[in-house]
């Protein structure tokens, strides 16, 4: 216990705070912020080789991903980046210094974010695990975009480029060799150090979409879920998804089609929206305000589910694709 | 992942809204809560082995206790008890009934309290584990108690009993006999179902208390930690300790002395607390009203750290009792 005192106070001396709504930051009982509308929070975690493999990540890395998937949560409901509560049940194996190279990994991309580390537990644990709590704030329950308010006739976009992280964790996976140029490496950096699109996700909440959800699974699973939440059915056309450089390349390299890494792959932590027809441009322009790459990618319609067409129209089938197998 | 998925549908259905702040509880990238001033905010976790043990607590009483530890450090800022977010690592030898009796442990608690479980995560992992966010509100950071407002000169005050988890513990794990009775089983149930001391907690704040800090550790280790957060001298008279009854004769079957169990067993989730002499009477008032034992065990002074003195003066050095020897 009392190494755990110890550490516990090392890992406070490694954190800044960075926001004035923090009044109280770590090592009381619990932190104190300042709420001036409605409060987002998104928990999600996150356990060694079913999340995350010691082997393909470093400790940094792992702290990196974990706060950038919670944050994503936050980001696709439109809310702005506050606080993180980290949670780490470290295992006999893992020592101090990879603790807290962990807590610099999420703390580096905490302060890329501007959000901040307000507390958290360590416990002993057989298996390394990392839980984090993310509030966002927002003005009020209006300015927030849910899933649940995709309408028929409503177009689907989808920021940014799919495939790279499953592509990057084939590469990490299977240590492909001459594959150790600049496209590879950004492939790899995509799957261990992703990033999640806050700035997007308020920009998109503003301009006024209807629904969105992050892609932590895929476009398959995500918009399935966005369909279901708002009792629709979302048609996607996978020949407009953007595939990132690279994943082409990947993909038949591990006999897989570039399409199945861009809609089940997953982890690119982009965000899938929907929106009407008379919103588009503001989307277009609020894309474009925030350097984002947009691209249209279906349509919503009467029904349930998802449908996933290919270009001659025909519905695919695409099953998960299982990262870790 | 299609069973967590099913799972978690399972345990959202189980799971009541109870406040207006509420906007949006589980099933969205996030749940959106109305803050009318500032939030609080706490994380803990358990885990099997470490923090509790399925052979001692059934699933129902560690999804309580979970939930009692966490709001027990929102009880000790002063703060009204808000929302929960859960986050349960299963092992494999755990199935679906044990995982839904943890959730129905947790959410009785948070109904009993006013709480609501607004979100969380569900993982597999090699060992039981749950992780706990709680949120508390109120008006101001004024109107919160830290850690580090002891002043030399201060009354220090607990709540409640003492000894009473650590005697409930060393029943259950040494299967004692002839202990069936009453007192034995009010012992059993505090070390399994503890309450946290939110309505006193609230009730000392709003009386002027300096200090304050939960019991989960023990008066000794947790009034050193006020005692470094403030700056000063703690000393508590161990003859005064509230001991819950049966603890003496718990302690004589271990050979131990019950001041041992209620100085350092810890879990009772009491709080202790500082108040300048003239704020006393309010103290004692409110008490009163909320119908909480109140006994005064020591005083502040300058200097650092606790003195543990027993009936003649001397300073005791009672070393921390460990819960899963």
């Amino acid at each position: 216990v009392s190494s755990e005192f110890e550490l516990i106070e090392r890992i406070k001396g490694r954190l800044a705070g960075r926001a004035e709504r923090v009044l109280i930051g770590p090592g009381d009982d619990a932190a104190v912020v300042q709420a001036g509308g409605v409060i987002v929070t998104s928990v999600d975690a996150f356990v060694d080789g079913v999340h995350f493999r010691t082997s393909t990540s470093c400790f940094s890395d792992i702290g990196h991903k974990c706060v950038a998937g919670t944050l994503s949560d936050i980001a696709a409901m439109g809310a702005r980046a506050g606080e993180l509560y980290l949670v780490i049940g470290l295992s006999e194996q893992i020592g101090e210094q990879e603790a807290l190279a962990l807590v610099d990994g999420a703390e580096a991309l905490a302060a890329q974010l501007g959000a901040s580390i307000c507390g958290g537990d360590i416990v002993r644990s057989a298996q390394l695990f990392v839980a984090v709590t993310a509030v966002g704030h927002a003005e009020s329950r209006q300015t927030l975009v849910t899933r649940s308010r995709a309408k028929s006739g409503d177009l689907v976009g989808v920021t940014g480029e799919l495939g790279g992280a499953a592509a990057g964790l084939a590469l990490l996976d299977r240590e492909i060799e001459g594959t150790q140029d600049r496209i590879a490496e950004a492939l790899r950096e995509r799957y261990l150090r992703p990033l999640p699109q806050l700035a997007a996700g308020r920009a998109l909440a503003e301009a006024g979409v209807g629904a969105m959800i992050d892609l932590s699974d895929g476009v398959a699973s995500d918009a399935l879920r966005l369909a279901e939440a708002s009792g629709v059915e979302i048609e996607v056309e996978l020949e407009r998804l953007p595939i990132q450089a690279g994943v082409e390349e990947v993909a038949t390299m591990i006999e897989r089609e570039a399409i199945e890494l861009a809609a089940t792959g997953g982890e690119d932590y982009e965000l899938l929206f929907t929106c009407p027809e008379q919103v588009r441009e503001r989307v277009e322009l609020a894309m474009n305000s925030t350097r984002t790459r947009l691209t249209w990618i279906g349509t919503v319609g009467d029904g349930t589910g998802v449908r996933l067409l290919d270009a001659d129209g025909g519905v695919r089938d695409l099953r998960g694709w299982d990262h870790l197998q």
